[in-house]
């Protein structure tokens, strides 16, 4: 795949941002795009929070691998996230690989890639890094933050660092803290990766080698997670490729074999190893209980955000469980909270997919805020 | 790990052994263990069939890695399947590593070990290898076969195959084919290991190498399928190592990971990454329903059997849903069958475990049905 990152548009944001591990970032670069537009009171703004594997390119083409953007079905001219009404901002996480400050990108200090040299980040600082896009757009609040697991933990994140600066907040598919479980899948993630010799120690953007297949069997994991055991029996069940028996060798069998070795093998050629180590430790250091010493209403105490939360019936990384404890903490301190649980086969993918209940869910919830925030800014 | 092969029993079987794959195995070695003894009438003989990772050392000590036996707390003296009263035989399944023919082995063609020259082999092989046992002991038919997850698997072979040569069976924690979740898991954990430049085109024992880390996450991605997601929270929740904070670094922070690690490495010790290959392409192969033209009662038709079929509740591996498709095959036959689900918390890992109820489960059926078989034999 040939990857265009010229295309890709950027600010550089010139004040120091102290991360969670206490190192400073003097600097740091933004990668972002926008769809529709910004309205004269400035009240139509929406920022997404982008998942793991995601990026800024949320619709329309993502001009770097030439692909559509990754929530396509649902943000565009006319769909549930209407960029003919609402101004939708979406950043790459910093630590991530899509133009953002990363381990990617040159550490000013020494010309090379940063690599492992990066400060391991946390949600919060993804969250306090991409804050400051509002302020560059002139943004004062924002009608609604949102976005889908890793997204939703920014969303919640977002609440409780800047509750002033949005009218509402649409936490999907998602979580208050990592599970062990989830932990687990994520440090099995890191392990492959950091089994592949190719990954040489995090210097292989120096050393000019590609940990191909450690990368990609950490997504296979991921994959694996991201579907429902119902899901993949409908999709794949035992269906073969196109031979009629089993080979009796190694190769490729199962369908489900090579949509999996093909999930992982292409996600390599759009992904950076070291990013997939950040990013999953940033989703497993997050943890709303802990940071608000084991009281989770207290992260959003005096909170005059308006929740739409939303989960998903066969989601079994992030559960519907995970999400009512959210609700449960929301409710506790009286903070105007709608829950959805979607029921879909589709497991923890269901946000990406289509899945006209979660659209219709978004489209209601987003439209009818706006007629409240407009009147009030 | 000093691993102590030279204890193992070993039966050489002269008989050639027609495999599914079309090849025919001349001879073949059964590395077996046995417990108790075996009474004058011969009608106390128990076949345990081991799991994916198990071997012939069902109780007491493994006298290869001097731990204990894998089912240590189920069967012995004065436990569940009492070995006073029971005689338990178990072999390594063909394909494993701990001396029965398998891909570890002497190729006596070559005289190097198999490797990937090994036939691909299916559970009904590994069954019909199994049975010489029962005419190398005299034994006509069991009082029993048993076994959890892939012994369960070879319970249910067993009586495919062997109608008359059991007469009870109790498939544990199984199904009577592989889901596509199934194959997926099974198939992250092949590739992890072929992606190990160690792993060397399955040559390394030839080439003195070690596939270590592709190994040791195939079976971390094993050991997650293994625990339900409640049983990895209480035992390990978000609880950090001895340290009081994350260290934000790519090192185990949070105890699960730890676990994940040990578990992983500390197999390598003991098992060969290319059975590990072998066996799980022969469970993700297996499918009674397909050798029965998708009707699964075909598969026991006519069938004297006695069947216990158990499940446990939170086992998402092998769910009770996948029991229940077993039980009513056998219930649409006619067939003698008791089913129970089991409540506990250690998902598929819970007929290792210390599980009273299903301990209690398996006593009460082993026993009444020695009463039964007994006068009758």
């Amino acid at each position: 795949m040939n990857l265009n990152f010229s295309s890709i548009k950027k600010i550089k944001i010139e004040k120091p941002l102290l991360l969670d591990c206490g190192v400073t970032l003097s600097g740091f670069n933004l990668a972002y795009e926008t769809y529709g537009k910004l309205n004269e009171k400035k009240n139509n703004a929406i920022l997404v929070f982008h998942a793991l594997s995601g990026d800024q390119f949320v619709t329309e083409t993502n001009t770097v691998t030439n692909k559509d953007g990754w929530w396509n079905l649902a943000v565009g001219k006319d769909k549930s996230i209407d960029t003919n009404k609402y101004f939708v901002i979406c950043a790459n996480v910093i630590g991530g690989c899509m133009g953002s400050t990363g381990p990617k990108e040159i550490d000013p200090s020494t010309g090379k890639p940063y690599g492992l040299n990066f400060p391991v980040i946390t949600i919060k600082d993804m969250v306090s890094a991409q804050a400051h896009l509002l302020d560059y757009f002139g943004i004062k609040k924002t009608l609604a933050v949102l976005g889908g697991s890793m997204g939703g933990m920014q969303a919640l994140q977002f609440c409780t660092l800047f509750p002033e600066r949005t009218y509402a907040s649409i936490p999907i598919a998602c979580a208050a803290s990592h599970s062990a479980q989830n932990i687990a899948f994520n440090e099995l993630a890191r392990q492959a990766i950091m089994a592949d010799p190719e990954w040489d120690n995090g210097n292989y953007l120096t050393s000019g080698k590609v940990p191909r297949k450690g990368l990609a069997i950490a997504r296979m994991a991921g994959h694996i997670s991201y579907l429902s055991e119902q899901g993949l029996q409908n999709k794949f069940g035992r269906k073969l490729q196109k031979q009629t028996d089993v080979k009796f060798t190694f190769d490729a069998d199962f369908e489900v074999e090579s949509y999996l070795k093909y999930q992982g093998y292409s996600f390599v050629d759009r992904f950076d190893a070291n990013s997939y180590l950040y990013i999953t430790r940033a989703m497993d250091y997050f943890d709303l209980y802990k940071q608000n010493n084991g009281n989770l209403s207290k992260a959003f105490d005096g909170s005059k955000i308006k929740y739409c939360i939303i989960s998903f019936s066969t989601d079994w990384l992030y559960p519907t469980l995970e999400s009512k404890k959210i609700v449960i903490a929301l409710n506790s301190i009286g903070a105007e909270v709608s829950f959805v649980e979607i029921v879909s086969n589709n497991g923890h993918d269901s946000f990406l997919v289509d899945e006209p209940a979660f659209f219709n869910t978004l489209k209601g919830f987003i439209d009818s805020t706006y007629e409240e925030f407009k009147n009030e800014i």
